[in-house]
């Protein structure tokens, strides 16, 4: 044994995980087995992980990129307890957030400060590792188990590809560092990174949960003066208020008057930046339509029912000025931005703490699931205990 | 008589015009009155005028926004004849080019860089004056004639809001200036201001009429490393070279290869910025399908039937990175970039001179129908005589 090595390195490793055999059925707490990392590889120990809307998504998707039996969760924060081959990056003993997206460093993206859609590992809905196609995990039967978003992290070890890895300050409380693995992130990075929101601008954000709620968080941070939040549950205000909201535009009303139209009017002629984190087509003509003419920039973050169209008159395209862009993660690099945001953190600028309305054991993780669903917490951060 | 006042200030002028009486028919040259400047405009004798497409689309036009008879005529450069009241900016015996797009210098969005969309006197496709929705051309049985653009310069004398007038050199060569009223400087300013093409860059433009060769020009003085021409014309590439087009892709290809799949073999993954200037809403999807994934920037200039739509897919928007703007006019505030374009030119820096392929006298309108329908000139510039 080599010094400063676990000695579970290089040797499957027994442990409990949370696998969803069914869609839309409760999550089971299984031993499997988890292989060692391959090459480029890293297994960690998960420390806590919490609950994004994705992975309720796709938990509930019966036909592919739905794949059972899977280890869901894509938001962790853990410590790494062996590398594969070829890992320098990492090593034994280090505090990381896995990613679904990948930052390897090396392809034309990576190396480019203008993208962060890896060439070398693209993003995909794919139910293996990234580098291999295979999984790492079996269930005790020898079944083998998918992996999800490349992270997987319902489980006390998991694998993930060091291009999806990013290590982290030890000292950042594991309960807010895991946030920061997708929807914080993607909220925060849209704002910072895809939009760069302009000190004194305003923005309009439609749907408040935790990725809108996130996006006013990061227009916050870029010194928005105005944040309007539109939602059509009234009681989002209260919350939208702890993140920068200042004005709030109620989406069921049942007047005739279309969002756009109201925003115009709040704003004499539109916000200068709009977000749709809702996921709807009509959404997002409705952001467009609700954007500043001559400059106005529509970010869309939702993601909607696969073939879903957006369709825009082009004589509106022409005239308007307007730009539209879409933004994955946030826009964000992972490896470079992470530290960044967390950076922000420790410095009492970012506001982490108020995403995380509740806390549960792994045991309990279908509570998560539960509450995720009723609409009742913004974050369930889930302890895997010893 | 105040001293430097022309003696015809104040009173009608009566001079020939080249009035287009019926839709595709051919215009005649007759007398007409041109009323003195309301307050806030300007009579403006003109030099010489060249032929923009867009004069041919709305002189074919049956039904409104197709208007008769109407006085046709957008690219110009003439000498001021006398001012309405309330106009400082410019006085009798300056030179100006007259733009259809306004620039008020008092609302939002003229004092804001980041908008050329005059909010006080909006683009619109209005056949009358801009402040007062009337008209200054009468014909001599006292019947109104209609205005084009706010421009209107096929006639001796026209009559121009300030807001739409831009003072410039008097020592620059008039048919090299008239230019930059309208199509030259769509294509060049669609690339240096709406888009901002980085140096170095690859460009790939979808037409290469005289607004595509525009964008190559602009492309070019932005140190663009590689114009990529689409166009159904093959001969289009001898003369596209001449504004910086390095490379040519024929679209008149029956093999069934997208132009997208074309240039991202080319390019190695898709062209840095493209640039829609034909009209089709089926190329503006090409042009967003040869972008690189990551920052891949769609810039539309081509103005479709009205009605049509531009479709993508959500997915495609999400997860691409890519943004998609529109650009009236290049995104040019008229009396800011106009001189500097001119400069530039005077400079040896930006090309003119090779996209005025013919000269008619002001008798021979017509001949510069047939020549810009025939496809056989980018430019045809118009003398008025005199
Ligand atoms: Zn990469
Ligand atoms: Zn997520
Ligand atoms: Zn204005
Ligand atoms: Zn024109």
């Amino acid at each position: 044994m080599e010094a400063g090595k676990s000695p579970t390195a290089g040797k499957p490793i027994r442990c409990r995980a949370a696998v969803s055999r069914k869609p839309g059925e409760p999550l089971e707490i299984e031993e499997v087995t988890v292989d060692p990392p391959m090459p480029h590889e890293v297994r960690i120990r998960v420390i806590c992980t919490s609950l994004c809307h994705s992975d309720v998504t796709f938990w509930r998707m019966k036909d592919p990129p739905g794949y059972f039996p899977r280890i869901f969760g894509h938001e962790a924060v853990g410590i790494v307890e062996s590398v594969g081959e070829n890992v320098g990056e990492v090593t034994e003993g280090d505090v990381v957030v896995p990613t679904f997206m990948s930052d390897c460093g090396e392809c034309e993206d990576c190396k480019s400060k203008k993208s962060n859609l890896c060439s070398k590992l693209p993003f995909k809905l794919s139910p293996w590792m990234p580098r291999y196609e295979t999984s790492r995990f079996k269930d005790l039967k020898g079944e083998v188990l998918y992996h999800f978003l490349f992270v997987s992290s319902f489980i006390e070890y998991t694998v993930v590809d060091v291009a999806h890895v990013t290590k982290i300050d030890p000292a950042i409380p594991p309960s807010r560092a895991c946030l920061i693995g997708c929807g914080v992130s993607t909220g925060v990075g849209a704002a910072w990174r895809t939009a760069n929101v302009e000190a004194g601008s305003t923005v309009a954000i439609f749907g408040l949960g935790s990725i809108g709620l996130a996006v006013a968080e990061g227009a916050r941070l870029c010194g928005a003066a105005r944040i309007i939040g539109v939602d059509m549950n009234p009681e989002k205000f209260e919350i939208g208020k702890k993140f920068g909201v200042t004005d709030f535009v109620y989406a069921g009303n049942s007047d005739n008057k279309a969002l756009s139209q109201v925003i115009n009017e709040m704003t004499g002629g539109g916000a200068d930046y709009c977000f749709e984190c809702v996921g709807l087509a009509s959404l997002v003509h409705e952001a467009y339509a609700s954007c500043r003419k001559g400059w106005g920039k529509t970010v869309v973050l939702g993601v909607d029912k696969p073939g879903s169209q957006l369709t825009f008159s082009s004589f509106d395209v022409l005239h308007s000025g307007k730009s539209l862009v879409g933004s994955l993660f946030g826009g964000l690099k992972a490896k470079s931005d992470i530290p960044i945001l967390l950076r922000r953190y420790v410095d009492k600028e970012l506001q982490l703490d108020e995403f995380v309305t509740h806390e549960v054991v792994f045991e309990d993780i279908n509570k998560a699931f539960e509450l995720l669903i009723e609409g009742k917490c913004l974050r369930c951060v889930i302890w895997m205990g010893k």
